[in-house]
């Protein structure tokens, strides 16, 4: 397929609603802090626009819009309030939910509107031309104040079935009062690709507006959806990562933006940011705290995995014949489950990362890589934890881990008491330059109190821990199928104010498991402080 | 869309390949009693065509179409074998790997061939002209010993690209031959719906043979590529139960079904089979020994879960409005789920669903609506966790909270030892019956510890709790900026050999957020076994 429109001219937009409509997904439940860090990912991921929620509708959605323009400075990204047209009966510039979109700041805004004429009547509860008259003068008000402006037509697909003059005049309506775009929204996800063809074609001949796609998935067909309004004419395609959204989920932004890019030939992402696209998805699933899928196209771990066989010899002359594209040019690799040769490249490139040169031994990029491997089986991951495989690495590198101090032992009590009092705490026996320290202290729950009797026991020892800040802790319960019986992940995350680490324990219970990515925490603390091992 | 086919007469071909493609699954291994299983659920289905696997190349699929054709009386399917084409420069009557396939019994025999050029050359090692003798000599000879053959034309889109001219000739040579039906294989899943469609159409115009699809789902588009092709005139679909495959994975079975019968209106399914999709996909599921997706189009928990309160007072008024089919068509349900977004009528619904009758008494809604937001806002989330909302709604419904018994303390010391070795021990005290019972027990992390020791404190007085099961344990952290200082969000599910159900609990420290969710699992199941509150 040929060329059609490139990144940085604005013709071709993506659109990313992961954290406005992917939250909607059963299970999914974002803090402020969570929708700060995957708006990052998405703009490093380099897509246009990211819609950030609805200011005035919840308050989080407003917290959102105020913090991210004070905290991020989007390379590639424009940020995206989504809200209503104003209220039946009532002016766009008095209606406070308007208020509160322009109050957000942000610098783009989508609007929803019915394009059904039966969610007109029995949710909006209003007449056809009036729908008309709300979409014209939020529009219109909107622009009027200095901000761009995207239509989302919701349910435009069923309202064009039901209705295909008033589905389009509602498109004609928006776009005349100074809407940029208007989306088609597929909202109860029942199109299939060559009907979503044949009425986004008919509506860019009969309305002449720029149109734009957004699918949900409940035919399973939503990245072929969105890529048909693409060959239809649409020029602004909104995904959410990794598919997340209502009911079955979204258009999923990682095959629709390669399918753009490797399949059309299309340049719709900034320079090299398509081979960021297994990571960023990763990162994602584990912000929201959902295991990424294993079998998501392109940045799947199985995405590129072949189970030996018939296959194997002719792969090894020639590869090409047995994978769609290259894995890396998405970031991915290609496994063999038998006979498996991943990693050693990407040891090499870390240890590169890093700083830490592991110049041509290959006997030591073997070990790492075996280390890698032994420990990701039971359960430790290294993509989030940078810090603990610095350590790991660092330890063949010298031949032998980076101690400050050596755990004799550690108890933490949790307790509930008969007057309805908590109590937690903890004790920890450590040696430290040749001294022995005992330490207890109590904390709001088992974990913080060990983090706190650690530091009592190490900061007389070492005072640089002071600056230190637990910023972030994660738990992920590995193979669920055996309730409280099961492998604990926990991953933390530190700053001592110039910057942040990741760790990461794995143990039976999530205090023992917390307790070494602390120990961890603390030791890359201190080798980052430039304080030399003692033990 | 139109009428293309009907089931009966065979001119249409719903054929799975879940035991032999499907099994190609990273994770996937089936015994012999899994296939027959697996088997037994396609053909209540109603597929037409159930491929069994290789026999000959692989004992398992040897003894399981002994088996098969000794245990099992189909009732809509036909068996298959899956083979290759004789070995280059051989005859087919005297190949060791053909008379594998006759000697399986099999009424059907699908024969792989190559059909992209570099493959011939490369995998097979011989000359384009000997492939086409091989295919031709290997069908014939198959049709003479009185079996049904289909060809499966590998890697026939890339070969297509490469040489369309030798792609289109084999599917000539294996049609002249007697094949009933020629398969064009998307065996790397690269291809896109609009690709296919242009290819197949082709391919029929200049073979005149009857044509099928075999798509992997590499680009995300394995659905949509199936369906593109019977746009194209295709009329035979391959498939596998839940999307299994290799890599991504194939086609999946049910959305193409799903799509057939209801957005095609064909009849590909015996009567009323579609209503058992649902029910069959998950079963499958559990045979393979792999979760079922909770966001599969169709089947999923979650394919017609509601969250938006926006949507829910509309729903109430005309739930087609916001559905693209009637779950009950595949078997599943519409669901509500219980968020911060929801109001009034999304409480009702779920009463409803729950089967408890909230009547029209609007204050009662009011205060569990305000109840759920107050609870919400503290960290507790009710949609993934149905007990714990039914106990909360009992409780205002009933004007108290049902409480079978009252803890007074517990306590949980996890402890590492000097010598290397770990504790973790919990005790509880509380009341039941009117009794103290104070109760200790060791578990291989505190919170295991408090489950079992809350079981030996219950158990006596309650002998039910014998069949309870703790399933899966989640922890979720709650406003990541401020470390292991966080609130603490914990989901249990728990089974009872006949279903399974989700509590919360959310405190300051894991522990303690792990003891409310742990109460309620409790407190339900005793619900769930029709006992009375006793407090």
């Amino acid at each position: 397929m040929t060329t059609k429109a490139t990144a940085t001219d604005d013709s071709f937009h993506v659109f990313d609603t992961t954290l406005r409509d992917g939250a909607q997904r059963e299970g999914i439940n974002l803090t402020v802090a969570d929708k700060l860090t995957i708006a990052r990912h998405l703009d490093t991921f380099g897509v246009g626009y990211i819609e950030g929620g609805w200011p005035g509708a919840n308050p989080r959605d407003t917290e959102f819009f105020a913090r991210a323009q004070q905290e991020i400075t989007f390379e590639n990204a424009q940020l995206v309030a989504f809200g209503a047209t104003r209220r039946a009966g009532g002016s766009a510039a008095e209606d406070p939910q308007v208020k509160a979109l322009l109050k957000s700041g942000a610098p783009v805004i989508t609007l929803v509107a019915k394009a059904h004429d039966r969610h007109v009547e029995l949710a909006l509860r209003t007449t056809l031309e009036e729908n008309l008259e709300m979409v014209r003068d939020t529009v219109s008000h909107l622009r009027e104040q200095g901000r761009r402006v995207f239509v989302d037509c919701e349910h435009f697909f069923d309202g064009y079935r039901a209705n295909a003059a008033y589905a389009k005049s509602v498109v004609r309506t928006a776009y005349e009062a100074g809407a940029e775009v208007v989306i088609l929204c597929d909202t109860n996800g029942g199109m299939l690709p060559a009907q979503v063809q044949a009425v986004v074609s008919t509506v860019v001949a009969d309305t002449g507006a720029r149109l734009g796609i957004h699918a949900q998935d409940d035919t399973g067909c939503a990245v072929a959806n969105t890529l048909a309004a693409v060959d239809a004419g649409a020029t602004h395609v909104q995904c959410t990562a990794n598919g997340y959204g209502e009911r079955v989920g979204n258009a999923n932004l990682f095959p629709v933006v390669a399918a753009l890019e490797l399949k059309y030939g299309m340049k719709v992402l900034p320079e090299g940011a398509l081979a960021e696209m297994t990571r960023i998805s990763h990162a994602i699933a584990e912000v929201v705290n959902l295991t990424p899928s294993t079998h998501q196209p392109y940045v799947g771990v199985s995405a590129f995995a072949h189970k030996a066989g018939l296959h194997a010899s002719a792969i090894k002359v020639d590869p090409d014949l047995y994978q769609h594209i290259d894995p890396e040019l998405v970031g991915n690799t290609m496994r063999m489950l038998v006979s498996d040769m991943a990693g050693r490249a990407s040891i090499e490139l870390k240890g590169k990362e890093l700083g830490i040169d592991l110049g041509d031994d290959r006997a030591l990029v073997g070990r790492v890589v075996q280390r890698v491997k032994e420990r990701e089986l039971q359960g430790y991951t290294y993509e989030a934890a940078d810090a603990s495989f610095e350590l790991l690495l660092r330890g063949e590198v010298e031949g032998r881990a980076r101690r400050y101090f050596r755990t004799e032992s550690w108890r933490a009590i949790a307790e509930n008491r008969p007057d309805g009092t908590h109590a937690n705490e903890a004790t920890v026996k450590l040696w430290a330059k040749g001294e022995r320290i005992v330490a207890t202290a109590e904390g709001n729950g088992p974990v913080n109190a060990l983090d706190r009797a650690l530091r009592v026991a190490l900061e007389r020892i070492y005072p640089q821990l002071a600056k230190l800040e637990l910023v972030d802790y994660k738990v992920r319960i590995l193979e669920g199928r055996t309730g409280t019986e099961s492998t604990t992940r926990v991953l933390i995350t530190t700053g001592d104010g110039t910057g942040d680490w990741a760790t990461v324990g794995v143990a039976e219970n999530v205090i023992a498991a917390s307790w070494q990515a602390l120990e961890d925490a603390y030791t890359y603390g201190l080798l980052r402080a430039g304080i030399e091992p003692t033990d």
